[in-house]
């Protein structure tokens, strides 16, 4: 009987650097899968279809909907994004920590339908280091990067459904820290049922043994 | 405004060796300090008043618990004992955290009055094993070691109230990793609380600045 994985939902501002946090999770630990989202967007220059995502159809990811086929999804701008569930399950059947990089409303559908996973928030140390690292990427608008900081406060009124809220001020700290929160969650008693009843039958035969 | 200090309960079955752990926790890192328990019980060879526990005689105990002056109190084989209130609160309100070393029934009034406390249970890896280590001592008479089978038995039955379950398998281990559940817990919202505001101030002017 193998232990189930851990489901983690990791969400954070845009610009608090999330994305390159999961990839050195996964680099740096060998417990994580990482689950790839499913889209109706088209793929931007570079992505490549299960890689950064599942490109598909709208027929398609309706018919997955249907089919009960997502954990979660939701349409941003026309667009579908969702969890596909058949990878999640797997992994956590094998015993490995699942990874979702989602949004808030995905993260609380998740929590809501998984209420032992993992909510991670990942934030910049302040709403001014945010701004620059929005603005330092140098890619953007300033149009779009005050649009996102709309959007950021927005998001951060949501916060405190997370379990835990990680400041993100040097990256490989983080990582590490995010990776003790999970071995924290390992030790919840909902995730020690199996020893807790082998030490309940066990004393429980000392004490009759004792009579 | 410094921030307020975690307040812990380590609880563990007799032989799970929570106090050798906190003996180390204590010299290893030093954000923590330790409340003595006050009880109306006769000192053993060797126990100091205001070390091991502050001893008082039952008027005085009575009275404490009448002027509110304790977390919690229990009265075992008719002997109280008690947490003393004041020392927890000045040490919390001073950034420190706080361990109490105190049982099932104590954690659970702890939890009930402060719902952000982190109650941690300490058990050994199975039942054979603390029962080896209760023989182990070669200081107790079959019957009290099978008395305390009996009432570990009953311990058994509450430890789902606790937020974490550690295994004591390795001592330094054990230690570590209760560190890092305190580590943990200061990263819950509730105790993000002035970050996460402090973000959205920020946040909202910026998204102004941007109208």
């Amino acid at each position: 009987m193998s232990k189930k994985g851990i489901l983690m939902v990791i969400s954070g501002f845009s610009g608090s650097g999330k994305g390159t946090i999961v990839r050195n999770m996964m680099e740096k630990y060998d417990n994580y899968a990482l689950s790839i989202s499913m889209t109706t967007r088209e793929p931007r220059q570079g992505e490549r279809d299960g890689i950064e995502y599942f490109f598909v159809t709208k027929e398609k990811f309706e018919q997955t909907i249907e089919e009960d086929g997502l954990i979660e999804y939701a349409n941003y701008c026309g667009n579908y994004y969702g969890t596909p569930r058949a990878y999640v399950e797997e992994q956590l059947n094998a015993g490995r920590d699942v990874i979702l990089e989602i949004e808030i409303q995905g993260a609380l559908k998740v929590k809501k339908r998984f209420p032992e996973s993992l909510l991670v928030f990942v934030t910049p140390p302040n709403a001014k280091e945010l701004k620059k690292r929005l603005i330092g990427r140098g890619t953007e608008t300033p149009e779009v990067i005050e649009q996102r900081l709309s959007r950021a406060y927005e998001e951060s009124e949501g916060v405190e459904a997370y379990d835990y809220i990680v400041v993100n001020d040097d990256l490989m700290t983080c990582v590490e820290e995010i990776h003790f929160l999970v071995e924290a969650a390992r030790r919840a008693p909902l995730r020690r049922e199996a020893l807790i009843q082998q030490i309940r039958k066990e004393l429980k035969e000392f004490a009759k043994g004792a009579e």
